[in-house]
């Protein structure tokens, strides 16, 4: 991932869920940008501890904690999307339903796998 | 994890690992730093997605992206930490031999939960 | 889990999965069982590496072929969870549908974490 | 992984392992035997599941509880592999050592993806 990463490959995607409507995560907005800021102090605290030269173990141990904080937002996004663009698409019914199911599992699988 | 990490419980640990040495990553700080420095840019981009009210599944594609990008750095502090720390350890022998493995394979079982 | 474990707790949410209607994975019932079987040998292939004491790094490569084969049939099993069950309740509509995803995203929770 | 898995690849670093000794995990053989046997159980129970037609929900639930034990039969191997075997290698010195860390490294950035 860049600093600025692209995503135009699922912009059609993107539009035929919020049409009419808005992306699920966007209620909670400003508690998403507060636990990603939280994350992203916890990627300078490790820098912090590496530049301190502090013992492996516990700069590991703050990885973990990182990961499972990163994990925790892509569940809250994914329980949001689901709720939300797949249901609504769900409920419209046709091809792309199936199309947005097989890409929330697909996100799934990344998610598990990583 | 706060910003600003305590990490006095195995100050002990961490003494007897560099007494006389130096942590296995010490050799490549400028390359973790930079690696971490990139992932606190992802963790940057992430908010400007969320931010920007980007479609849900390109965020969680990046999400999964910085997880992997974290497991990496983990992974090489590990096999730092072994062929340094550990190994250190093993060689001189004893009970703190065994305290070391058994601290190493706790952080393992850690980063395969996590 | 035993080895007959007992599921009595979410009978009712099985029940209004398919009333009227079957599980999801139902239609695939015997690739389920094949793969489950194949697994099953899996787990019989790691007795005898053990018993026969074969190099632990290689039981460990079966092992976490295993697994990926044990995370494969989960992520099949949620794609089709999900395009039945939790789609019917979303269409459906009311309490139900979100008691439904609530479900569905604790045990994609549960994947992540295993 | 079939049924009767090759594990020729590395038989030399199994030869060099247990060079006048054991396998790590030789000591607890008949508690590993038990716990692979356990998983094997576990593998029939998940068949006779689908057969019954069980809430998917609830299988995925076993899934995630077999996928636990299986890191954690995972996770004792490794601890006595490193303790064994990586620690020999490391008291003997030599390229032998870092070739052994590697494996071991190796093993386990397979298994926090898998």
């Amino acid at each position: 991932m860049t600093d600025a990463p692209s995503d135009t490959a699922t912009d059609d995607a993107a539009d035929s869920c919020h049409s009419g409507a808005t992306h699920g995560y966007i209620a909670d907005k400003s508690r998403y940008l507060a636990r990603l800021k939280r994350i992203e102090g916890q990627a300078r605290g490790l820098q912090r501890m590496v530049d301190d030269e502090k013992y492996c173990i516990d700069i590991l141990t703050q990885v973990s904690a990182m990961t499972k904080a990163l994990q925790a937002v892509a569940m809250g996004l994914l329980e949001d999307h689901i709720s939300h663009c797949v249901v609504d698409a769900a409920v419209a019914g046709g091809p792309e339903a199936d199309a947005k199911i097989k890409e929330a599992t697909d996100a799934i699988a990344r998610l598990v796998r990583s």
